[in-house]
């Protein structure tokens, strides 16, 4: 059986340089190959992966910043000199955790490299059990951004039917379900993007009411005011600053905000100030930060809920996608300055 | 019975000179008077009454600006040239109304004048039934001020035994009891106030933890953080601003702001930026604005819950009173430079 022995391989990864301030540069993460042996020590419970498709995602910047003074941050920082960590496909080489065994896919926290050793921790890694929809997907629409738009859509903003709902950064990984989803429930819903190609998309492919390119506004005020005339009951918080304060005195009574992300002030080294605050008090509005990770327990429920619309054909799903570990730092700096249409991922192995 | 007859009277008012930009001036209330028939025409369902006390409060300066061009706002406007809205203690003189005889007392929407003729709608007015404490409470503690720091503090803020609690304008009309509430459910709370005296009243009459006076700070990150080094679990809002900054960055995971007011914005014309909201997503924080009215089937409990401790003597509460109508103006104006130590209200008459 000796032609059944595991080898030692190489593994190709993406190392974190440091800190990043301002927005991040190529240089931030390097390119390296070191080596692994493909097999989980004895009484080890950790298991051996293959990653196939690794997950861009604007958090991700907040864990290339300086740590927190107070603890309790939504992400760990990366590790200087160490793989960065994200999001990823994989597929199981060897395990010597009892859930597990090899050929089993699975999606969860990894490094950017070819091979990762993982250790499980609760809610950490999902064993992937549906394979007729594709496999990135569970990069996106069946993974974390998929239950964080349905935890932040339907826990947070209790929508109903008829209500008002706008979504900024509407094409990406996040937003274009939002979109789809509150169509789902029966509200109005627009998108704002920055491209006239994620607008058509919003209007064409998502089923969007309505949605423009806030890059041609001069005023987002007047154009919140344009596609909601008697205002906004949910906003679905994908990108901060200037936005938050324009959708801000747009909002209606009771209104809801639910906040996401905050894209445009990841990278600012001083956050753009928000003016119009006191409509949180005059208009008695919720406005709540959320960690889809608060909400993995439902991520069974949530399979049930999303796979027979997708296989429907009733949700769709739009990826951006490049070729090799090596394109991961350039696709994920690119998600920064709205480079990606659609979810950003790539590919690693196809199998 | 010729000696009975309702007679023709004086009544005092507070006009409304228009609408006010920046700080209101005493200029925009002016007194002047007029006359009343002490009697309701037959067949209406008014009620006449005489006002006893008058409150100042935060919000009059939200009557006070422009109307919003989104119809939802927090109160209405005042009008030019009519009466000042707010809320009184009043004795009933008349009433066409089957709820209310001559001589019962209530608390409600009165006009700033010495009789006010007031039509009931749900919630605009409570008949008062206890008088075995201060009928001037019934425009603090046991009105819409102390409603308001019940319903925000236990219904908004879900305090728990042993958590962090903030609460900026401390010593004023809700500040003081939002405290008192908080230390009644085992929390650590500390409170700003702007004066030397006002923070002494915190830590002796209150019972706050510590407090501090905003004004001395030059840094209120810093102070914060000197009260709070692990963080705060609970911020009550009553200012806004620079503050609500400072605090935003020392918020802890799963932190709730219940928004009740925001004094310092009210008389700017271009309200501050605040800065730190993406702490908002970091920590998983709600930030909730609320309006006392949403809470108002709730009073008779809140009745029967604070009561029995203010005659135990285990809540008190502080008030700033001012002696006649025409003492008003300039009552509600000190307001809005922190003038009043306590909840500033003034008599009209005392029986």
């Amino acid at each position: 059986m000796a032609n059944t022995e595991p080898a030692t391989v190489t593994n190709k990864q993406i190392i974190f340089s440091g800190y990043v301030s301002g927005f991040p540069k190529e240089s931030d993460l390097k390119v390296t190959t070191t080596t692994i042996y493909l097999r989980i020590p004895e009484r080890s419970t950790s298991v051996l992966v293959k990653n196939l498709y690794l997950s861009c995602d604007p958090y991700m910047r907040i864990s290339m910043g300086k740590p927190e003074p107070l603890s309790s941050s939504l992400v760990p920082p990366f590790n200087t000199g160490e793989p960065i960590i994200g999001l990823g496909v994989s597929k199981v080489i060897d395990s010597g955790h009892p859930d597990y065994k090899k050929g089993d896919l699975l999606w969860g926290v990894v490094g950017w490299e070819e091979y990762s050793v993982i250790t499980l921790f609760p809610y950490s890694h999902f064993k992937i059990h549906h394979t007729d929809v594709p496999l990135s997907y569970y990069t996106g629409l069946l993974g974390m951004p998929g239950m964080t738009a349905y935890a932040g859509f339907y826990e947070i903003c209790s929508p109903k039917r008829g209500e008002t709902v706008f979504v900024s950064a509407a094409s990406g990984a996040v937003g274009q379900l939002v979109g789809q989803f509150a169509k789902l429930v029966g509200c109005y819903v627009v998108g704002s993007a920055g491209s006239k190609e994620k607008v058509d998309l919003l209007k064409t492919k998502f089923g969007f009411d309505d949605a423009f390119n806030y890059k041609e506004e001069n005023d987002l005020n007047i154009a919140l005011k344009r596609y909601f005339p008697e205002g906004i009951d949910i906003y679905f918080e994908n990108v901060g600053g200037k936005m938050l304060d324009a959708v801000l005195i747009n909002m209606k009574l009771n209104g809801r905000i639910a906040v996401c992300g905050m894209i445009s002030q990841y990278n600012l080294v001083d956050p753009e100030g928000v003016h119009n605050l006191t409509t949180i008090l005059y208009k008695r509005i919720k406005v709540q930060g959320f960690a889809v990770s608060d909400f993995y327990d439902k991520y069974s429920k949530f399979l049930d809920f999303v796979l027979p619309y997708i296989r429907q054909g009733k949700i769709t799903y739009v990826e951006d996608i490049t070729e090799g570990l090596e394109s991961g730092p350039s696709a994920l700096l690119g998600i920064f300055h709205g480079k990606n249409v659609g979810k950003q991922l790539f590919v690693v192995a196809r199998e």
